[in-house]
């Protein structure tokens, strides 16, 4: 529950309160004290939004599975593989439950209450869909623990191997297999499952201030810009930091100053944003040069080309920065994801809602990664943005309106209703 | 022991077989899986380094005391406070047990070894003093875990409060009030023991490569630098690296990579050396812009008046740069060593006894901290530098030849029989 806040709802007294009541049982799991919200993968935070997701679910009469990866599934009419229904026949939304360390209440958790609510909203309407309807909840979508963003959904649609992520492990050294222990999992591939669905739409707060600036509630999601992630490290020579004369020291935190401010430098330049969010210092001793500095950029860019020429531009300066101090370096590409573009004519059928209800249709796309990104390398995918007033992401300042989240169960029900009944 | 290298020994069969046994024995304590040693304070380690300080002192007949703030004294001659010597009539030297963390093998370890070795080689030439002699080993004097250096020696000479010090925390959160309970101290400040010494003369290997470009083997050493540090903490915003625009971002890494830059850019300016060897990053997650970042500053300059210029134009440029960035800073002073001059006659001797026995007697200040530098605040403290070919120090790398070594604890007898036979 946001403190000081009313929670968000659906119009009616009815709809309001239930809203309200999904909503705070999930805000409720994983306080952070710095202010916001931990639920990171495979905990106990995590094993407590999952049971909530199943008791929810469950009350309004979905039938709730865990697939092999770990994602939930809360069936509406079945599901297409256990029902014999034909491959292709069934429609999905949802989001996912984790949250990055300290993040706000809103991003993946929206989308799941929505997605819930809007089920809840065509059973009051009497809606009889003909396909089957399902909400997911995707596992470990942050990476806020292992590094592996979009886990559970890469998974399933096969572009994430398995082998790779069993072995990871987080900062304490727990690793992926010791962490998925007691969920009873068996990572891979999952193409029976995926090739049921139509569609999946998910709706997210949005994560920056586009809808604010053009007066928008809703928008509807059209790409995710490439991004990826490049691990640099520095190796000069640990030394002495009274005794070692300047002349005689490799240290690598000149190198270090260079990439920051070369990464901010050639975000400008290629309309691009690029951060340095993670550094490693080594021994990290106040009294030492130290003898190694690991730091990760991440970049996202409009088209692959421009985040391929802002990396190797990085990747340049810093490695001529670093031979002038005497110091190593190598960069090593961690992750790297091609830009996706949503379905379109299921963008359009969005749009088609949206202006149905007499709402503004913007378009925009997103340079942060999503569960629909990963899946729409194997169906048809989609995404709503709901309007972000404070713009912040990943942070406990995320927020959005009542009146918007309204708008936006409302918007993701008649998706849904169009999707599954004609 | 370090590794594929002859350990240091004496003249002499005998000599040098003893010395090689008293190394290793240290030597074997604490070693490092990154190739060096560590060994910090109040740890197991500790403890280990201490009960071989006190077998090898026994073996040599000295009395064994732990001083209140866990400082060791092995006396030969007996102590001045416990025998009823006058005031000033003992002599002492010394150095440490403790290392930073992989740092070498003869940084503290040397002087002690030297300081056993050498009254052996009293011993063996039948001197007998008419003072005191004791060999010290400083308690944390690296400050490698709690933060404050030269720490038993500062208690003992009331420039260190006891107060200030108990409740401050290693990186676990141990306090050194936890981290000490079982070392029977009762940390403050204490006049007895000290004025009983005339003075107290530390050997060290050289933490430069001065002598190796001078070709002498020892020095004495004339002063120390003044030094401080200060934290530097740069507060941002925490935002999502995809999503926030390069304009919304309140990045602390930028103000950050102008403060590594100006430490060395204006410590060539000043002739001093400023290091920035311990940064903290918040969230320090790959895919976050961060929200703070904490940074301290070691400088060290020739006098007083340069080190103030020197951060105050490193706060004031560090300022302007995060006001740009829409970043609070604040700049705060941890620790302040003033200029220590080593006693001038006591350095006089020390220099006669090189020069008698035909060795060059350069003179050098040094921008460490030492023990010696902390007493010269109670009684007459100098220093003799043994050549450190590779300059490294704090770092594996850290060295000294056998040949050295062997006359370096000859140096050492002469000077002690000079001050407490005379």
């Amino acid at each position: 529950m946001p403190t000081n806040r009313e929670v968000p709802g659906v119009p009616g007294a009815q709809g309001a309160a239930e809203f309200r009541r999904l909503f705070a049982g999930l805000a409720a799991i994983g306080r952070d004290h710095r202010g916001g919200w931990t639920r990171l993968a495979w905990t106990s935070d995590d094993r407590a939004a999952r049971d909530w997701f199943r008791r929810e679910a469950e009350a309004l009469d979905l039938a709730v599975r865990s697939d092999r990866n770990g994602n939930l599934w809360a069936w509406w009419g079945g599901s297409g593989s256990e029902t014999g229904a034909s491959p292709g026949s069934a429609v999905a939304t949802g989001s996912h439950l984790d949250t990055v360390a300290n993040g706000g209440a809103y991003d993946g958790a929206l989308g799941v209450v929505s997605g819930l609510l809007a089920i809840r909203l065509l059973q009051d309407r009497r809606v009889r869909p003909v396909r089957p309807i399902a909400v997911a909840a995707f596992a470990d979508e942050e990476g806020g623990r292992f590094g592996l963003a979009t886990f559970g959904s890469r998974l399933a649609a096969g572009t994430l191997s398995p082998e790779r992520v069993l072995s990871a492990k987080d900062t304490t050294g727990v690793t992926v297999a010791d962490a998925t222990a007691g969920f009873a999992v068996d990572l891979g591939p999952d193409p029976e499952l995926l090739t049921t669905l139509a569609a999946y739409v998910e709706l997210h707060v949005e994560q920056g201030r586009a809808l604010a600036d053009i007066g928008a509630p809703v928008a509807v999601g059209t790409a995710i810009w490439p991004h990826g992630r490049w691990r640099l490290t520095l190796t000069g020579e640990a030394n002495h930091a009274g005794t070692t004369r300047l002349g005689d020291r490799r240290d690598p935190t000149l190198p270090l100053a260079n990439a920051l401010q070369a990464a901010r430098r050639l975000a400008e330049q290629f309309g691009a944003v690029a951060t340095i969010g993670r550094v490693l210092v080594e021994p990290n001793s106040t009294n030492s040069v130290p003898g190694l500095v690991a730091a990760w950029l991440d970049a996202r860019a409009p088209d692959d080309g421009l985040l391929d020429q802002l990396v190797s531009a990085w990747t340049g300066g810093v490695e001529r920065s670093a031979a002038n101090q005497g110091v190593a370096c190598t960069v090593a590409e961690e992750s790297r994801s091609r830009a996706v573009v949503f379905d379109t004519r299921l963008a359009d059928r969005l749009a088609t809602v949206l202006e149905r209800r007499g709402l503004p249709a913007p378009r925009l796309p997103t340079a942060a990664g999503h569960d629909a990104g990963a899946l729409a390398a194997a169906l048809p995918t989609a995404m709503l943005f709901v309007r972000n007033p404070t713009g912040a992401s990943h942070s406990p300042a995320e927020s959005a309106t009542d009146d918007d989240c309204q708008t936006g169960v409302e918007v993701l029900a008649d998706v849904l209703e169009e999707l599954a009944c004609r």
